[in-house]
């Protein structure tokens, strides 16, 4: 059974991006810091078409997560970090060009209708205005045996949790406090799903945790 | 040089106690499940003058830790749970008993003064109402050569955290939601001190994270 899990990195007190987010520097002040250890890595280096970058620790657990993804799920903000009708939207056509690094279909959850963008290097965007179940259903179709990926922002992840959809977190805990700006998990109040523990991998950058949500 | 470190265990999402804190429930709801990985360790009991109890890798890091410290800082709140005059204050003898599990001066951060309290097994307890600086002075006076522990709760360890007085940091991540409650970061605000991941020791129930400050 194909699973549906976050992977994200948050900050040691919480923060999935800085305060002060704005378009010139949409993850907030000091939030580019956060994504340090993932910049380096071969793999990244790899699904942006890029030669060289670090292998180890870091790069191996990234190389696995990503074989397993058929598809991503992401939230308007993350897509844009705009909000309202893509019309007025000045970066509606999002942060990655030409040839985004995810290289599958990816599920953007916005209240505006927009027809699919396809891009180069196999990723479409796909805009879906009918809630979280369905973006995640749609998501499932269209990634055959391969696992779901969420990749924010915040507020989709709290929105899940929830709804006690996603089987599985993965957080990369940087080690860095970011003072402030967008909390991960915010106050999901007292009947979050449990969690049990499945994996630690360290590194110096990062500290990588995953856990199995219990349905 | 001895150092002045915090050690506190965390939710994933960030919180120290949980929401509704009372006096029956000083950890609010679910927060004690916080503590489930300490309170089976063979170090816990013994420094509780139980027997038994668990050894491993959680064991010989408390143990480690314990036998680091010379005094401990705490908040009025971690105190009794309580607020304002002494004589108002229904936990004002605190949650520990006649032989507390210090074993070490302890210096509680309040705005009432109150004479010391000795307590049983080398544990007495000292009310500073002149602040942090003035606090951690005395604890490392009655420290000697050995460190420094703060133990919480959120409030003062941000105190601290902002006057850049700490010099590292061990976070036990215990893996579970609480989804409100007290938050161990809040919001310290941009000027946050800079961290370097320092060791990670991983089990089923916990992972623990030290950093170093920087200073």
């Amino acid at each position: 059974m194909p699973r549906f899990f976050l992977d994200i990195t948050m900050s040691l007190d919480g923060f999935v991006a800085g305060p002060n987010r704005t378009l010139e520097q949409p993850l907030g002040e000091n939030g580019e810091r956060l994504h340090d250890w993932v910049l380096r890595l071969a793999s990244w280096r790899e699904m942006h078409g890029l030669e060289g970058g670090e292998t180890g620790p870091d790069d191996e657990l990234a190389r696995k997560t990503w074989a397993r993804v058929g598809a991503g799920i992401m939230g308007r903000r993350m897509f844009s970090g705009g909000e309202g009708p893509w019309d007025a939207d000045p970066n509606a056509d999002a942060w990655w060009g030409d040839n985004p690094p995810f290289h599958v279909p990816v599920f953007v959850l916005t209240h505006h209708e927009r027809e699919p963008v396809v891009k180069e290097g196999g990723t479409t965007f796909h805009f879906v205005t009918d809630g979280i179940e369905s973006a995640l259903e749609q998501a499932r179709a269209a990634a055959g045996d391969k696992d779901v990926a969420l990749g924010g922002g915040a507020s989709v992840v709290q929105q899940y949790l929830r709804a006690g959809l996603l089987d599985e977190l993965h957080i990369h805990v940087a080690p860095l406090l970011l003072g402030g700006g967008v909390s991960l998990f915010g106050e999901l109040g007292t009947d979050a799903p449990s969690l049990k523990l499945t994996r630690v991998v360290e590194s110096p950058l990062v500290t990588h945790l995953s856990y199995d949500v219990a349905r």
